[in-house]
């Protein structure tokens, strides 16, 4: 089995197949590729709408070069819809996947991303996936994308904001709302056990839609095409993906 | 007052800034402009995602040019949150302000669009818009977008589709699907009254939105900046805008 | 084209007809009437029942004088379906316009209204709209109705309620919840802004009614006769109105 | 323990205390009192507003001559919450009290109702007491309120509109939509057994708030002063009402 | 008229037909009987599930014995569904009656509860009820179900939840979250009102079901069998109960 | 890694663990047990209350011998959130896990189960696990669990009602609504294709329990402690299970 992570930003270095190998199965192979034209990194819809388009060429070039699925490293699953549309593969985003597996293993769950701007982004996500009814917060460290290196930084505001998450929104589970947390998921549990809150799931959602999609290709199940039906020929100008090779 | 229009397709012809001038009052000054890169027309996910990038580019030379509203001229409201985020300037999408319209008129309503692969994108938009307990279903005409302007085809399907929306799904309000669409309000709502459903609103999107903008543009009201925060600066590798500088 | 505000409170001069010329388009004839039966005031369901009466008689009685559009100048919108069902005209109440044009504009929006005692009805009205998933809270000042004229006070709980709707409730526009406030939208958005908040829509819920009928009227759109549809002919004893004159 | 019937409606000779003597437990006085200025018949939210200021009056008058309880004669729930506001004794209505039974013997109910014309008037009534979610339609028998007295003509429309919401809409219980159809509802139960639909709960509303209401008043539950609080002390020109009097 | 009270936990003296007398109507015989085999007091879906068998039991055995409802005393409403399946007669359950009258009386209820683990449980049933719109929290006392006989705690800790409930969650109405509980309604009452909450309705759920079934029985309304079907007759190791015995 | 699959019915030969080898992964070890107490299949919420109490014992038994995950093998997830709270190891239900794939992988999805008996269970699980808005219909195919052998009648009338839930209720994914119909999910596929409707996802809903559980073993989720939490120790009578002995 052949698992393609699609990294929808331009900044190398950050997400890389090894990351994803000691998750996977002896039987799954990991590739990786990144976008080569689009943002540094994605915190806003602008910046998403300039991921999308080489994101969907990468899914694409995916199918063709004979992968089972595609995992998307980026919280706003850019094209997930348009590469569910171009391809007959599966394609799964972390958002989509993560906010199922919350709501799979806990009455209720919040969200801790980097940045405020993101919020009403996640919050229409959960709404188009249908599980606004599970969803109790979307909270923020209050970091950038680029500066998620920090890693202590970076904990401690995880911790603060998850504890907030529990007390004052009633969240059982936590689901982090950037890839860029990618590895934080146990230091977090530990943590929130030791400030009073054990047995929170807490998901990383880049690792848990690679795992779905093992599972998913398995059972061979691929999204319905009467939701993404292929798309019709025509011109797209200015981009090098021709619709017209997209088996129909 | 300036208002433009913006076609987030490379087909030209389509839509002209004439078009809008009888709709318009005395005091303003229509322009429109379409895209250069992108898609013939947007009948997917996968379609729009090409028509976004120059959509935004269009939206933020708007701004710069001194105008007072964007409309943009598809269903899909492609760019309209990231345009929102890139400008303080109003930006409108037809389907959002034509939702919201058709509530305001009606119990419930129904949208009559081109082609069924449209429809889970436009019910995403209904709910992501807080309308979908108004939205009854979205029904097609089943015609490409670039074939619409086969008048007398289009007209009996679409007053086919409304009676069906009306009898079955219990629509009181029609919404066009399609900004192709363009012309066709005063039409139905005769053919509908001839057929025994009289006093019916038909709602034209794009010709509605061009009227509220007037209205919001009056009325000093723009987007709000903390649901569309102006994007941090960053490298957009591949595509002509410059972040750094829109005004934060 | 004539457009009539309708004031239900028997009280006068708090509104006239000079209050929305400045907001009108040149070629807008604005005129103003009150009711002459009913409460001082509108503080309760209670005070909105005898108010109904007198406003259906004024809505139908504008028809007749051959006005385009009626706005009622109250947030509970009193007499709008009734006056919707009893003519042919555009009615407008400023409750359903406003909230349409907070969801509008903004992720989520709040109400800052005069009492307490009218949050239930409020919020219901948000229901029967359908915008109950973008109503984040309705606060209030404290302060009635007849009492507003003491600007300062209203200012300053205006924004003191309007920070707290954003910071505690998640609110991402204001929304005026007593058509008294009307002319306080610039003030408490300079407020806002001073306070940390720029960028926050303030909306003047009888003002943003009043453009958007003109709006409306150019597009020539009137409620649906399906959800609003003529009353049947009968005797109504004690009032003078005469249903059978009412055109079916 | 005394119960007091409120006919918001002139027409005399369709709704009597005696109606109630027989579902009234031996220890419940039952009166009976109708409005004398107001509509013939309540089909539409225009003929509604001109029942509720003497409907008011009289729920005012039962509680000062020592009533217990109010049951309002109409399916509209006419004055319900105004008629709350202004007393401190317990006012019930057909349509609440009726739906939360439908909804608490079965997992989803229909009402049958007499014209399509109050359809989204019940609609906005089951959002405001949340039902919304249990109610599967509201279907009418074409019969307006004042014909309603052709009982083979009313119990075959209501046989087959109930089939209908059974099979077509998923109902599980009926509810008739308006109180005119009194004591339909043992025959319609015998009927769609007949039918071949045994078992299915149909619900009489009037009789039925009459009976909660008498449980409630043993109880000692009266509406919450938080959603219905005191009136403010006012004038009301043109109608006999004192809100001065109303004990805060 | 003959109403059976079903204990459903093993613990004998905490409820008995004597508590049930003084708010029966005279023509009311009251009887009671508890499970045999179960847990000591339900307080998760583990304890709730081992209560559930021979609830079903003394259910079905009270209809054999000509009673005419049966009231089960617990708030997770256990064996209410598939009591109503195996039986004609009338079943209610405290949870789901005390929602629908909180519901009935008030804009918005809090439920105040024993213990947080049996608050996603509470929640599950204002779900499957259809209330989760009116249902502001649920709020619990922290006292496990066998030590509710230490009453100044109980009373003291109700009216701190309580006034939470009402302060900071919006709740116009409070609703007990366990039958161990009966008998506090009136104290908290008085003890809200002292506090500044006058008028807020204060619901015993049992004694609630318990009059609200005397109503249902004179209105002859049963559970509907589209909804709770008669179960269909198979073999059941280990458990005293013959399926093939109940009438289809 | 160790899976159990539990069938909570008696009857035996209809699940074994040779069932889920060829779905296992290499590293995984399948075993099966069922109860001992409880009926012969579940078609009501009746027959799963008798299936529940051993169906618990059965958990708690798998955690004792070391099993990381257990898969409840019938689609009523009867004992699931029980046996949550029972242990600390992953438990997942065919029902919650297949409605959050169907919803992962289309706009909107149906069931298709065995009888109308158990519709009302099915939607409310869809309410409890907040997926209704994306669940279309339930549907059977009026087949008793335990004639389900006679493979042809079940396909067509599984293809037969998946056509409808199709074309009339709008579902773009099929879910099978009972864990006898193991295996057909390839067979319906076909189907489906062969009548027109290519794509559509057709869940298995055991056998995808199975799979996401290896998935979720491998990172280490477990449903969280705060929504299940321990039950407190106490006395159940008549069962040998014995709380004081589940680690708390």
């Amino acid at each position: 089995m052949k698992v393609r992570v699609v990294t929808p930003i331009v900044t190398e270095g950050i997400t890389e197949a090894a990351d994803f190998q000691p998750s996977a199965r002896p039987d799954v192979l990991v590739s990786h590729t990144q976008i080569e034209t689009g943002p540094a990194s994605i915190e806003s819809e602008f910046d998403e709408a300039y991921a999308i388009p080489d994101t969907i060429i990468k899914i694409v070039q995916a199918e063709r070069e004979g992968v089972d699925a595609v995992v998307i490293d980026c919280m706003g699953d850019p094209a997930m819809n348009a590469g569910r549309e171009a391809t007959s593969m599966l394609v799964l985003g972390p958002a989509q996947t993560g906010m199922h597996l919350a709501a799979l293993l806990a009455q209720s769950f919040s969200i801790v991303t980097v940045l405020d701007a993101v919020v009403p982004l996640l919050e229409n996500l959960a709404k188009e996936y249908g599980l606004e009814s599970k969803l109790r917060s979307v909270r923020s460290v209050d970091i950038p994308v680029l500066e998620l290196e920090d890693h202590e930084r970076l904990m401690r505001a995880l911790a603060d904001e998850s504890v907030k998450a529990i007390e004052e929104d009633g969240a059982h589970a936590i689901l982090f709302g950037c890839t860029g947390m990618r590895g934080c998921a146990e230091g977090l549990r530990v943590a929130l056990a030791r400030r009073g809150y054990p047995g929170i799931p807490v998901i990383d959602p880049v690792i848990a839609a690679f795992k779905i999609a093992e599972a998913l290709v398995d059972l061979e199940l691929t999204p319905s095409k009467r939701t993404y039906p292929t798309p019709r020929e025509k011109e797209i100008v200015g981009y090098s993906i021709d619709v017209a090779r997209i088996p129909g």
